[in-house]
């Protein structure tokens, strides 16, 4: 497989976006949706901010009060045995049997703008912000569907009550629509197909089970986009592959003569994050056609490398202009990289299932 | 608070119901839906059924195939060190971070009949039974809406790829139609309310999460029944109360001036099983009125305190006549039983919120 990454290179990074919230620090703009709008490439860029500590001893988790409007922050004692802070992306709680209590940044979508793909501009204020008890702990990794001239932008929420996927819509970029959560929790990485197929709209989606099964690829199917069902068990984990650890979708699915193609990431159980591919059918996206063996995208260069999480690339859209795919994708939790592959080369290399 | 045990409790029994699987025992009939058709009170059983074992050192969990319709048995030994089998419901693979790895029998939904509420007798067949791979490890604890002349029966599926919540909707009971999976893993303790409210469907539920949150009721919104959005978070667990371990919906919600009444389960984090009740607005069920301090009934009769599962009173249907509330419930994961309450009693005995 041929990879082009730019030269660019991280292309957009934590120093060139300028904190929201006085006293923090950027630590990621990342895992960002893509749209085109008029003559621009638009960035839904996740930035993750973090307080700026003024205790080594202390960690500090912000949370936003729904009530005042304001980001409010926790203060943890890392010898306060009661916690666990080995994640440097969480706190973990030991007395309780679930994944985090606290998280030690916040995050919300910013918009980057550029005309050549390459090189990107930052809006000052957030897109889209939280506004809610659902996501008094954040925004994160955007998708953007266009459907027409409206575009649908979902992410996950985050809060102490679980992660779930909110949607808005939006036809200018100024103003946005909210529609609520659309997938409750414990859900994340919903990919909306950007037409619909028999008369239904699609959708991938990545529950995480509590009580039995593995963080893996599902399919739902909607009238409205806004509420979804008849949900389907899609692809899941493979032992002792690149993808045994947790998969999920990546970029909004990309219409072929062969069928829905889905760039999508998979995690080893040592957490290291790659970009594959899922091919399927055409007229029923609930059944699968093929499949990547081997990652179509490893974390090599340096950035993908080394980061606040290294070894991760982790797309969450990507453009195709014929055969080239220019897939947009989260470095290290850091920064934003593209990289460019050829869409025949990446059919060719599936195997049928 | 008044409670009228039938004298006839429990009203269904395993010893009343008649294996369909060869070589299997029945070791429940409980957590039943309800429903009236024609002159006639319908129980929705949840049957649960276990291999007979011919050698106490092997636990035997039944799977059911797909492709060959059949159930297969997996042998595991008590002495092997992978497994726990502690839980009598369940066998725990301890190297993996799950509720469960199988179900140590296999549950599916069969209908009693009774002129008098009291005296059922069971079909011989089962009414629903596993039809495909989301159903693998059964169907579990129905319940039933009736809107117009149809009746919407929705059920926990349970598989290795989680435990979601799939519909039927059937007008004679006799054939039903499949609506496929309307909530995704991980939920259960679905609850339709039985009539549009503004327009829009609305709909209990239970969500587990593995990352955060607990188990708790949200609620959700729909236009056909099938399709499910903008889900809020609706009433959470209560420290050192009878429901601070778990909570979900129990009987479809009873409208009633004040306001839409729901008949909840709670559980203790020691596993004991009470009913209590919430008090939903009338014109915005996603608003809280008032809920219960303390259960509207506990497990106190020896039929409630000792079977497979004991201290577990669990209701999943009641029906309402005037100002008795006849409320059926599954006791101790074993049989069924009936109690009556007063309506106006249980309206009185909640706390505003």
């Amino acid at each position: 497989m041929r990879i082009y990454r730019y030269e660019e290179n991280p292309i957009v990074t934590p120093a060139d976006v300028k904190p929201f919230h006085e006293g923090f620090e950027v630590i990621g703009t990342f895992n960002a949706g893509i749209a085109k709008y008029k003559d621009e490439v638009l960035m839904f860029l996740r930035v993750a901010e973090r307080p700026i500590s003024d205790d080594p001893n202390i960690v500090q988790a912000p949370i936003y009060n729904p009530d005042t409007g304001t980001l409010e922050l926790i203060r943890l004692r890392k010898d306060d045995v009661r916690y666990e802070f080995a994640d440097p992306r969480v706190v973990k709680d030991v007395t309780q049997n679930v994944g985090f209590a606290y998280l030690t940044s916040i995050s919300y979508i910013r918009i980057a703008r550029s005309k050549d793909g390459r090189r990107f501009t930052v809006d000052d204020q957030p897109f889209i912000y939280p506004s809610d008890k659902s996501e008094v702990f954040g925004i994160e990794d955007p998708r953007v569907t266009q459907i027409g001239d409206t575009y649908y932008i979902y992410f996950s929420v985050v809060s102490p009550n679980g992660i779930g996927v909110s949607m808005v819509s939006t036809k200018d970029f100024e103003s946005a629509r909210r529609h609520g959560m659309i997938f409750c929790p414990d859900n994340k990485d919903v990919l909306i197909f950007p037409e619909k197929v028999n008369g239904k709209y699609y959708a991938l989606h990545r529950p995480t089970m509590k009580s039995i099964g593995s963080p893996e690829i599902w399919i739902a199917e909607s009238e409205n986009l806004i509420h979804w069902g008849n949900h389907k068990h899609l692809i899941g984990l493979r032992e002792a592959m690149w993808d045994w650890g947790r998969i999920g979708g990546g970029a909004v699915p990309i219409r072929t003569d062969k069928g829905w193609l889905e760039l999508y990431h998979g995690a080893s159980k040592e957490h290291r994050y790659c970009m594959g591919a899922v091919l399927l059918d055409l007229d029923d996206p609930s059944h699968v056609v093929a499949r990547s063996l081997k990652p179509i995208l490893e974390p090599e260069a340096e950035y993908e490398r080394n980061g606040f999480f290294g070894d991760v690339v982790f797309s969450c859209g990507a453009l195709v202009e014929g055969d080239i795919v220019k897939m947009y994708y989260g470095v290290a939790d850091t920064s934003m990289a593209c990289a460019e592959l050829s869409l025949q080369e990446i059919l060719d290399s599936l195997t049928e299932i």
